[in-house]
């Protein structure tokens, strides 16, 4: 077991550990932890077929093409991967301020600054994860056309757990941006959002079909 | 760090090595237990959104409801929680019955009769998978209706978990299927994952729907 109050340790976790710790009643860790994890293996899973595909008969030509693939789908499971420790953060953070002092006027006026500046980090990672994971599922098309056809399907299951991710990261972002005094940052947040979702569902679904093809 | 060919020790493993396992040449885990482990977390976050629904002001009404839906989720999670060491099982044996000798007529048959059954296991797996992936997302209904608003998202999490693993599954149906010379099985199969697909996209996107409504 990990130490409560560690979010750092999350991944250093066993599954089962995780998954106790998910379906119980504490809010830490959640749906946010969920989603990075679902990113991070999507990202795995792209990385994956780049690495078995690696001098197999028939990838030859694809090679530099899949090598690339892996650097960045490795860059981005790094990322998303410590987005679990960040997302329980924030949450924390945004906790922590809705519990302080509001009896003065000068403590009403503290809180609300944090509560609205954890608001702000609490909008921001949810959607750098589901940007990020906009990028694997772009990573997934080129590893879906080149990669080695005995594991095409992970390409497909890598595009799957990646567009779940970015839509379960998406509901964070819309639970917190109504509350941000901030409207500019609020809408920029919402607008740069729509456009990822539109074109993650779009380019997830014709991966997958993709995919199916190729089976 | 696990030991090799030790499947049922995977979700014992840590978060990181699981994904650094993921990501490796080697061939699993591969999406199969990817599947399996979003099922579970998408199962999990059921479990998380009815416990922590429970004794809130507001869903005195839905206790017995969502302790209801608590338990079955706790069984899915079980359920797809072992699916992961099946999964790699069921891999390992189909990669093994393939490596058969195949000189001698007889050793032809053997060899034969070893691939058709591992396959049967092969697809019979991830269509359970599939099966109970789609009982997870008709949870996820349950618990987006009547659950506490604060946790109401991770139902939203939860059921595009679900979704994802489903489709993922499905993968390793349609991959191991056509190779099955047993016709009335395979058809049997394909038969039901085609109706578990579809009321499974249907109805995630009805309850992701749902959830947004709410928050």
């Amino acid at each position: 077991m990990i130490e409560p109050g560690s979010p750092a340790a999350i991944t250093g976790t066993s599954i089962d550990d995780f998954l106790d710790r998910l379906a119980s009643k504490d809010p830490t860790p959640g749906g946010g932890s969920a989603a990075a994890i679902m990113g991070a293996m999507g990202a795995a899973l792209i990385s994956m077929v780049c690495n078995v595909s690696h001098g197999k008969k028939g990838c030859e030509s694809a090679e530099p093409e899949l090598l690339e693939v892996c650097a960045q789908s490795e860059a981005l499971r790094r990322r998303l991967t410590a987005m679990v420790a960040e997302d329980v953060a924030a949450f924390d953070e945004l906790m922590a301020a809705y519990k302080l002092p509001k009896e003065t006027d000068e403590e009403k006026q503290r809180r609300s600054h944090a509560i609205q500046s954890s608001l702000k980090r609490a909008t921001e990672v949810p959607l750098a994860c589901a940007r990020d994971c906009a990028e694997v599922i772009r990573l997934s098309r080129r590893a879906g056309e080149h990669g080695y056809l005995g594991v095409i399907s992970d390409a497909g299951v890598g595009v799957s757990a990646a567009y779940a991710a970015a839509r379960s990261a998406a509901l964070n972002v819309y639970i917190n941006a109504p509350s941000l005094k901030d409207r500019a940052f609020a809408e920029r947040a919402l607008a740069e959002l729509e456009g990822i979702m539109t074109s993650c569902t779009a380019e997830s679904e014709a991966v997958y079909a993709l995919v199916r093809e190729r089976l």
